[in-house]
């Protein structure tokens, strides 16, 4: 019943001590400290190096570090086994508190709050109600309705975009390429919570931008992106900032991480960036999270949270 | 039926025409376009002139712009009538909108990841759930209730302290002398929504920062300041921020306002400062709520939201 912790640039340790500090009779060890493939039963991974999985014959299960699974589905190799997603309340509270937090940063014109706290101006700012900004939220998974949840109990109006049709109460609901354009129409701040697939893949770009509302409250649309880095094609948003076809943008991932110096991201104009920190989860709510899924798996109960290979989410 | 608008240092126009508005056929002026005292049922002020309001002599009631009344109890001849405290819902989610931003700004590092991205550094600050910050609300009235409500929506634990004993849901209560010490010792981030009175003049100073929490997950306290500026000893907490007994502030309200030039409070570190625009509401519905009170009186139902002088808020 052996736990191999491969996490490429992470330090697999602290979530070998994690999971031995709950269950300290189970065998869990890094890809260097296992001396037999064959004992391995399950994985817990980020960004493995494409193949490993395969070398693993007795592999039953694989659990993603992550809410994304695109690190694990570009393995051309990757077993046909159960994958798991990280589904944890502790990393879905955090994402809610940064998105909120972004949203708010912009619906309060913080950043411009800022610029004249350096400049010792007193000036107050027309101030928009929530229920005048309009915020769409692209993904509509549990990230998403968590995050819909909590900004609807600000009285924004909310619509969300998915691939599939939903409803959602409180919501408008729009889904798949024929909802997209009306969608984005009536949308001044867009939360992007979507996973990485091929069709998402760079679906941030100049034509999303232009599709935005234009008459909104905040002087043009805004971006908020913790879904992934790939979905955003960073020169457009880099352009768009510039010209002000967006009105400013918070982004928590990117295409390159860490972010390169060069990128003109980092001093963009009203743009706020964190480093891939939006929900960086508690090691120790994972592992409990881990270790209840693989003790009712062997109890013979069905695993939750598993990705759908063909969608890829 | 006539209604004055006596708003010092702010145009009294958009009140008229925002009251002319909803109700064209009532007489609705400003001092300087008053011909009869006699004729002035209701006064709609911010901060008039001592002994203006004692000059109408059959004045019904007085409505005061704004959630504090400290403006009008500081006149010594206040007239002995119904004074009216706005209660406006749109004002309550203002607020809390502030209080929100202002608790994840500090909860989430913010300023900190802000200052990475000025230097172009790609880090991660250990983040704290938050189930680990103590959040503690200072005033219980409409709005700590409401921003309480919002705050507790993300898991912070919370306690409030007020004048008087009150119970409340989900919330730590703690009231009076007695009360404040154990209240602070166990907060965090402190937010502050109190009114301005003789009890609480000043009630922010040194001695009350060396009281909130050390051992916090923060690196100190917090103090969030909504309330109004006279609560706060500024050279108080200049120098705590200075020192770093506090580990941030984000404050709205300020003794002298606008702020002075001269204040170093604008270039503390770690202080976010705003200029009074937390709750700055939406003069239409507050025209809405004076005329539906109005009415209602007119119609001889009770007035709601009275201050009680006595208490000064």
């Amino acid at each position: 019943m052996t736990i191999v912790v491969a996490t490429a640039g992470w330090s697999p340790t602290e979530w070998i001590d994690g999971l031995h500090a709950i269950d300290p009779a189970r065998d869990v060890v890094a890809p260097e400290a296992m001396t037999d493939p064959a004992a391995v039963d399950y994985a817990l991974v980020w960004k493995p190096e494409p193949g490993y999985l395969a070398g693993l014959p007795n592999l039953k299960v694989i659990f993603s570090l992550g809410a994304g699974v695109d690190h694990l589905t570009s393995d051309p190799a990757l077993p046909d086994l159960p994958v798991v997603r990280i589904v944890d309340p502790d990393l879905t509270r955090r994402m809610t508190e940064w998105v909120v937090l972004q949203v708010l940063l912009h619906h309060r014109q913080q950043r411009a709050y800022d610029a004249q706290q350096q400049a010792k101006t007193w000036k107050s700012l027309r101030q928009w109600s929530a229920a005048e900004v309009r915020v769409g939220i692209m993904g509509l998974g549990v990230l998403g309705l968590d995050a819909a949840r909590a900004l609807a109990s600000f009285g924004f109006p909310l619509a969300a975009w998915s691939r599939s049709p939903k409803t959602e109460p409180g919501i408008d609901c729009y889904s798949g390429e024929a909802g997209l354009a009306p969608f984005l129409a009536r949308t001044d701040i867009l939360v992007v919570l979507l996973p990485l697939t091929d069709d998402t893949r760079g679906i941030l770009d100049a034509r999303l931008v232009d599709g935005l509302a234009k008459d909104g409250p905040l002087g043009g649309p805004v971006i908020v992106n913790a879904g992934r880095g790939g979905l955003q094609v960073e020169d457009d948003l880099v352009a768009a900032l510039n010209d002000g076809r967006l009105a400013g943008a918070s982004l928590d991932v990117f295409v390159t991480e860490p972010l390169p110096a060069t990128s003109p991201l980092w001093h963009a104009p009203n743009l706020t960036l964190t480093p891939h920190v939006a929900a960086e989860s508690d090691p120790r709510a994972l592992c409990r999270y881990v270790l209840g899924q693989i003790q009712a798996f062997e109890r013979g109960e069905p695993l939750q949270n598993l990705v759908d290979r063909t969608r890829g989410y």
